[in-house]
């Protein structure tokens, strides 16, 4: 498994681990992240960094388990891109599950010296057009 | 102006004039679109043309008047990427400005037998965390 691929395993492992050099590893310094909650944008690594810092803090003794769903991928000598369906499965110590919600995501990669770095993520839920609200499960 | 730059001008001019095959002229037959509305995903050119005729339709005498911001580009010969703030403003057929709401754009566009086509859009706004209501302005 080469390429984007790849960063989709880096990505599901260093979040069950809650690895945050792991996690930023798979990002280019210059990322732009256009992220489910909050804000309108997330521009640069540093950013990225704390808001992976505060996710997995946040989760205390639990841990997330990542699965991709209908994953599609494009890809060039130098660009690729995939989108899939992402599911964020809370679990606890004991393996138990929790909860759960899902996303669409975004990812667009550029090789650098011979590495795959995602340059763009972008992930959401679709919104109810009468409550305002997000969607969080398919 | 050519490649993705050229298709974000096709966008506006033909939202503006409500032109359903201006519109669906700049996607591929097999687009995956992720769009900030309801659905979660809307896969192939068929679905997002009802969209689009929809759209246009419920706008009435009104028309969308389409302003990018922050536009950023990646591009190399085959693949190519653009990811934007877009401003949608409704506008009276005197030209008043009657309300408006802004959302996040990422565009991937493919060429095909020299014609660039976008084969997926997501569109989002940001979720506020207490309200799990979607952002509209930014």
């Amino acid at each position: 498994m080469t390429g984007i691929e790849s960063l989709l395993e880096i990505y599901k492992n260093a979040v069950f681990q809650k690895d945050v050099e792991a996690y930023t590893s798979i990002f280019d310094e210059k990322v732009r992240v256009f992220d489910m909650w909050e804000k309108w944008s997330c521009d640069g690594l540093d950013g990225w960094r704390e808001m992976a810092k505060g996710w997995f803090a946040s989760l205390g003794t639990d841990r997330d388990v990542v699965t991709f769903d209908n994953i599609q991928i494009q890809a060039t000598d130098e660009l690729a891109t995939a989108t899939a369906f992402v599911r964020f499965t809370a679990v606890s110590e004991k393996g138990e599950e929790l909860r759960y919600l899902e996303n669409r995501l975004t990812w667009v990669a550029r090789k650098k010296d011979g590495t795959w770095k995602v340059i763009h993520q972008h992930t959401s839920g679709p919104v109810d057009f009468e409550t305002m609200k997000v969607i969080l499960k398919r």
